[in-house]
């Protein structure tokens, strides 16, 4: 693994589970392996779970992670090559990056999408560029178009449930419905379509994915998926929902039309299918993107998730720094 | 204990003084019984002295020690139960605080009261819901009601003045006053409340609260205590002078009215002391609450008060760690 | 060194580049020096390449760093005797310095200059308020005149070229060039004031400074150096041209007048120079202080002078736990 930027750094997605179940199991058993290694974790944008899972994961493995906040703590980077620095960035990525190279041994890296020109958010501008000038291993802490560290952790939660329920998919794949969920604002494609790339990739699934029309994610990230409109259909026979929100992706950045309210799962969304388990990557809007009942149930598996955030990074960590030692 | 969010969670005020000297005299003699743990804390109000104490207190104990500023880091937490969060909130503690007890051993909190709403503020909800959902032992950094470690490495710092003149004390308690002091914002009642739950509870003391009418403080905490509204009399043979604003209870959030200035303690206040030692909890507002004359003077106690704070924080963490081993 | 606030601490510029350069080769051989040791970081103003190099130097020393961010934390300091705390200060430096003199070992402090009142910047108001109250030694993470972390770092990249050219410096000096560059707001003038200060005081080099007229340096940093007016001239056979913006000193705050765009060094400004390389401290103003063309060739040193940043701060360090172990 030369750097962690999407499900096609992965040698294979099943090894990597296994290897964050190892991490699971045996914590501390590779602290030798990031002694005097340092991982540099810069967040152009807020984070809670991805920030403390990957700090706590760096520190597992022996390594000191460095937490920079570049908005919080003063710092506005520049990304367009030739610029006439007249404005209000103060530092190029030019100039930064190579210098967080020189500090650590591993850059994690957080950015979000702009949602205004699709052109630019898809081709990943800004985590490519960390990418091209850090002359160090990069990995996403979530990026324009992905979230890869999140996607890991959700497969780790579904196959610890196909695990220690071994009868129900004896003889046939779980079929897993990606829904998406009302929102009050626009928000990013980056969890769908990890989400879509990460299962379609690991193949052991029948992989639905349900929203209304207009709300299509590119289909780069969707391929061997079926996409249905009709959201009761999609869910009949459902093993795992995963609920989220994401806004369009043709008419970019915008959200969808009409009130979408019924969207939202309670309940009674889950009558048809097959004792479904609920996922969500958090945060999560409670009442506008799931209902307080179903968060409050045992068919939730959001705190599993996010549980499992610290083992996903810590899997990945763990190659990088095999790799690159 | 199981939580420390008040001077109830103490199995005595004695025994806690004697493990804060502990500490103190051995400040890295538990290394071991941290290793491998972690302790978040979380902010959601700022902090100086409260965070660095508490930081350098899980260092001394071998632990790891994360701080998650929550505004400065771009979280908005949500905590009505039944919210429909289409408004600024983009969390709820009931997602996030079971998370932050999978990532942590410990969870320390630090919340101020609103001030607008006595009842919300008094029910400790924001703390309590921490406690109800995170799953681990909470302790407070501050709360909207109590300061519990304040009060503990105030008591700390009265017992090491009290050792060091035996003589003095031979015969009699000493005579503590806790004094109100003017300020130009109304504040919490958080340090005086805990103040005064921990001198009656540790019970070795003559304890006299002064202040102006309308500035009492809830009974809960000050059961025992002489209440007097005339500051020269309170003051009278003091031993030991408290200093501290806070704003009404009754009329809640509210200042004092008219000119309260004859309440800044001032060399001219300390008299008829008993050549008292005056204390601070600091931050204080120099001049408006306490003179710099008194500050300045080897009367102040207030820096021991602030560096007895780490020894506050590891004889809890320690008492926590023990339970929770 | 009692503390490190300018070349003054220094026994002498050389010995203390032969530190550094002994760091970087062994960047682990004195963990043990620094262990139970604690080193506090307290930015008054935002930092990126400071604080990591000063945290990593830290952390190699074996030594716990903690980062507090004064404004991004919420406290806002006062630092006026005598004042009368009615306004937005919440916390005197007189009470805040003596308690992180109680938590640290040592203590670092960024501040900038106010640009407003030259006096008062010159006096180094604020880093010697800490120097007075805090207790312990202070090293300076640059202050309102003088960066002198910087300049150590930028004095061991120009013995590092000289070291790998033996051949060019056998017979004389290398001949550094301290050149003016335009910005687009009024800097201070720390950087270019220490550079001046260590090269001087270093006194293995031909130095000059050029820069408009009306942007003198004070006299008291630049004695020693030859000052003129005519860039072209002053870089004929320059070995090494650093490159830096600062504000008038005279007409304290104040930008250049007229335009002075002619002054971004291109490489047309570099052909009459003897294959100089240019340095500059980052962060910077890409085409406006120097062009594209300059900061990606490889005449460039300025990642060379960041990465030493990290050996400058362990050297420094060391001098201070050394003399106060």
């Amino acid at each position: 693994m030369q750097h962690f930027l999407s499900v096609k750094d992965a040698d294979s997605v099943e090894s990597l589970l296994a290897q964050a179940q190892y991490c699971k199991k045996n914590p501390f058993a590779d602290q030798a392996l990031g002694k005097g290694k340092r991982l540099g974790c810069l967040f152009l944008n807020p984070s809670m779970r991805t920030r403390l899972s990957t700090q706590i994961a760096a520190q597992q493995l022996g390594m000191e992670a460095i937490v920079f906040n570049v908005s919080a703590e003063g710092w506005s980077m520049e990304f367009e090559e030739g610029a006439i620095m007249n404005g209000t960035t103060v530092e190029h990525v030019k100039d930064a990056a190579p210098i967080l190279g020189q500090y650590f041994d591993i850059l994690a890296v957080r950015t979000f999408p702009g949602l205004q020109d699709r052109a630019t958010d898809y081709a990943e501008k800004i985590l490519n560029q960390f990418v091209k000038y850090a002359g160090i291993p990069v990995m996403s802490l979530e990026s324009a178009t992905r979230h890869p560290l999140q996607s890991l952790a959700d497969l780790l939660t579904i196959q610890e449930e196909i695990i220690s329920h071994p009868a129900n998919f004896s003889t046939r794949k779980p079929r897993i419905v990606l829904s998406w969920a009302p929102h009050i604002k626009p928000l990013p494609q980056c969890v769908a379509n990890s989400f879509a790339e990460w299962v379609t990739h690991w193949g052991q699934a029948e992989f639905i994915i349900t929203h209304p029309p207009g709300m299509e994610l590119d289909q780069t990230f969707t391929k061997g998926a079926q996409i249905m409109h009709d959201q009761q259909s999609a869910l009949a026979g459902a093993d795992f929902v995963y609920v989220k929100n994401w806004s369009g992706v043709q008419q970019y950045g915008k959200m969808a039309e009409g009130n979408t309210h019924s969207w939202m799962l309670t309940p009674e969304h889950l009558a048809n299918t097959n004792q479904a388990k609920v996922m969500h990557c958090l945060p999560v809007r409670r009442n506008i993107e799931l209902s307080d009942q179903v968060l409050d149930s045992t068919v939730s598996l959001v705190n599993k998730q996010a549980g499992n955030r610290v083992w996903a990074a810590q899997a990945v960590l763990k190659n990088l720094l095999q790799q690159h030692g």
